[in-house]
């Protein structure tokens, strides 16, 4: 941390600041500048609220000079982290593509989706099971009986499967049904949700919020790896911005950002981050051309009679056609499609 | 819902969108325009994802006509919702404010601030107890112990209590001890917490997310209010901006537009909308000048030793005189400081 | 400016930086933390673009120390700048408030609004005759025309004039006409013209850009100002945001911010800030009561009918009883309406 | 326009608005829904203020339901508009690559890096004689003397030739020196500036403004194309949003909207649209990958010496492997890099 005083700081002040930092067990240097005392707090302290020392007499400003997270983080861990699930390798120079409906509304529709989706190169199937709406009146999801159909469709097309988790009294009941737990872009900043998560094995993906900074998300991921699970998958979907003629606006500079800060594994979700199903195929080839480490993709083979999010959804023969153009992005960029 | 038709659409584009409509139950009303057709659907569909439409061949653009809450709008419930709680009423003529620390640390702490605001004259103590906090690091909360403290205080000094529940386990639990839950800007959108408090009979506080509209807060309080819970309150504290300077910006605006689209109660939380605590003040008398029905602020008299938010705490007698300036622009306005 | 160095940043990485500073002529103080070096860049170099060393190898981050702005910060000039002109002063404790119509349309139009205003208390005719539209198609103003009756019509009723200048050869022109010149807020960085307002004598206000910082707003000042023109008002009328219930979100604690980072007066324009006449007032009255040192106001007495901006134009009544609640605000909080 | 009138709106009230729309021009179709009648205007009447009828008795929602602008949107011109310049060819299925350095520093500089980026294969040579910097301490281009030397590096190399145009009075003067006219973020709504760029025939290319919606890039061709200019690109180079950690966020879905919503071609700026070199590459790429008719890029030799924009250029030796990256992602997706 970085004690910026103010030009006309009296001595005392700037006294009663260093001793301040002190106390919370930091070491202080100090350098005086031409017109300003910079005091360099030295020590390692997440946690402390560094607004706590910026309304302090004589203080100009407060910086921050260490990351908030440690175990996201690419510092104490230079490698990549690799997720393995089944076929699926997140993390990896190989580049793996979830996809599925929105949500799981049938044995018919999720098995002839699953087909479709195996076929054209997926390795994990994905289906909502408990739905966040934000309307009361809207279809909520199938529970448990989606997830079980998600299940047996995962075993029988052999996908590795992921649902969206919403609340702590889920999490047990899913872990005998899915591969990877997803936490929504809404749920994000659910703390009591995440800590939950920290205390199972399987691979939980988080989407960043609407409203969230790259630095928050990986902040969402140390919560789950502070409690022991460190299989963790980030997954960029798309921030809110003033322009509104995207559902959200998909923020690709985020993948190689986050490979920088991070260990972690990137995907990106181009169906929720446009809202609209001629925009996904583009925003895909852009997010496997940055780097990202995988997408999630919304397919259904009807997607006009989809009980949610068919707007977004690719039709079979749309997503065949992407694939086969992501592995020739992956190949330019020297990687592979799993 | 109006569904414009693009200007080449041909003429069985037009009917096959007619037939959609009408198959959803809608009644159709056809417009010829000079360039384009436009498709005028009757009915009172909420729950249906427009987007559908958007994508069906020949479409230019599908426009909502109806606001997507029904419980929560002015259009149906024309007269203020008045909440009550002990001294306390939101939604009358009368400002109420709610003041206390941001977390409770101990009784001396509790109670020495809540003789203070209550001399000053709030009429409802806030104090955390279970603590969202951005860092798994960070101080957690007091958990039920702090919630028996709130209560005594409430108690001892008359004061109506409110605390912030995060999760649905929390909410039986707290029944016993807050006066009206809060739900924080981060779970605006838990929509399985939400629908829990929708049954229960205490007044629920929603505060909005941080890149929530207007529409999606009340949105929310459609999904309480639709388990039967109809007192609910709505807090405007803060969106995330471009502008770093604050914390977030408090959009005073949203007061004025909620009195206007919606029949609930809504205040203004300055403290966590500036994060900064010589901004409180001007803030807080922003709000109020603006037609807030109440205010929720931070105070702590000893803020640099608190374990949260100190920063953003008024000492008591900063409070004390913010009252005061409150009760005078109350009186401009034909309000009475409650 | 304050450059941390990575964990693992080597000894000749260290050096290397530290060579680079003082060839820039810094003088560098080191400090040695315990996972990371600090490197404290003591001189005062604006116009140095620091991310230029946030890519030299071994680097974390670069922090700026210094504002960017000199003469705009109150560091140098601690006292607040006073703008008079005729009745008119901003920066006092007097609160001084421009109304007018959007666009000058007729003599008949400007005259009789001048004259409603003037009897409410305003001390500035606000009134566009070059008027920056977003479609070409849209009426333009009535140019040096218009610059003539708004000259009238200050002289006819006692009032100093304001009119937006849209570019460089314009200046000339107006400075026969107008009192002050006024920076639309597409124009805060269109630095040509900015630099030719610093020539002239006459006070210069500038809106705040829709994405402009406050930061951002200053520098703007500061070109001003640079070029010896020290008569600068600021303006802030909405940022724009994910919000679009109003038509921008008018960052009421920007006025608070200002305060403290500039000597020089801020004002607030709710009419452009909230686009909807019903929302002006209450976001008049919040302005005033965070602080503001004016308000320009738009005030048509037959807005269905004005060729500009008639949605956000207050009716002469509307203003009267407005201007009595500022009055009210104002004494609250220990000012006075001019 | 459709007008949704409240529920409650009266038949006098509903007869009112049908009137003055009929007064405007429009013809009227009225249908009576469930709650809410709704009046459909028919009639093109662009340039009128919709808010006009929103403040209207008894009115809910005013929707537009024609595009803004004409000229450039796509519907009466569905065929690609392609712009030609020497070598360069924008709007083809050719993708051309604009490089250069930021700021035009000396012939030597200017020199080398034209030969390196036309041997890597860039078609369009930019460099800025006049700087629009934040601040009016930073170096701010050698303006004549610069274009001098842009003019005659591109003649040696074979390029064509960009800059950027920041007030009317530089317009005449440019003409003999560049081939394209850049508008700058800045001067995107300088609607002085773009209406004299309307009356030339060189291509001038609108770089989106930091808070512009993609429907505000298309008026700002609109009004160049009012004009009579007709050779307009549009650049994407960036929005601001809260995050942080880049510049601003390229928002590469902007490419697919603007090839649906327009005829011209569009590129994108990755070097200002991050901020950070090493992020240039993945942006890059992914624009390409999305659709973009071209790029943008700032190269230079030395970037640490470069008197602005330093950190966002990339070394020779980087643009090359980018280019050969290119190359294979446009061919991936049926494209040819020019």
């Amino acid at each position: 941390m970085v004690i910026v005083m103010e030009d006309n700081a009296t001595e005392s002040m700037i006294i009663a600041v260093s001793e301040r930092l002190e106390k919370f067990g930091f070491q202080v240097h100090r350098v005086n500048g031409v017109n300003r005392t910079i005091l360099g707090a030295i020590g390692d302290k997440r946690g402390i609220d560094i607004r706590g020392f910026e309304l302090a007499e004589g203080v100009h400003e407060v910086l921050r000079i260490t990351e908030p997270y440690k175990l996201a983080g690419r510092t104490f861990h230079p490698e990549n982290t690799v997720v393995t699930v089944k076929d699926a390798v997140l993390g990896s120079e190989k580049i793996t593509v979830m996809a599925g409906p929105c949500s799981i509304e049938s044995e018919q529709q999720l098995f002839h989706i699953a087909r479709e989706v195996r076929t054209a190169g997926a390795k994990i199937l994905r289906g909502g099971a408990f739905k966040p709406r934000t309307s009361p009146y809207s279809f909520q999801g199938l529970g448990v009986e989606g997830l079980k159909l998600l299940k047996q469709a995962g075993e029988e097309f052999g996908l590795a499967t992921i649902s969206e988790v919403m609340e702590i009294s889920q999490v047990n009941l899913m872990l005998d049904y899915v591969d990877i737990f997803q936490v929504g872009a809404r749920n994000m900043q659910n703390f009591s949700l995440l800590r939950e998560l920290g205390k199972i094995k399987k691979p939980v993906m988080i989407k960043r919020g609407m409203a969230a900074t790259i630095e928050e998300l990986l902040m969402a991921a140390e919560y789950v790896m502070a409690g022991g699970n460190y299989n963790v998958i980030l997954c960029e979907r798309g921030i809110r911005t003033f322009e509104n003629y995207t559902r959200n606006t998909l923020d690709i500079s985020a993948i190689p950002v986050t490979h920088k800060l991070s260990h972690l594994p990137i995907i990106a979700d181009p169906s929720h981050g446009t809202g609209l199903r001629d925009k996904v195929g583009p925003m895909a080839r852009a997010a496997v051309a940055a780097g990202a480490d995988g997408l999630m993709i919304e397919v259904h083979h009807e997607p006009e009679q989809a009980l949610s999010d068919g707007a977004q959804s690719l039709y079979p023969q749309q997503f065949l056609r992407l694939m086969e153009e992501l592995r020739m992005i992956a190949w330019a960029i020297g990687r592979e499609l799993n």
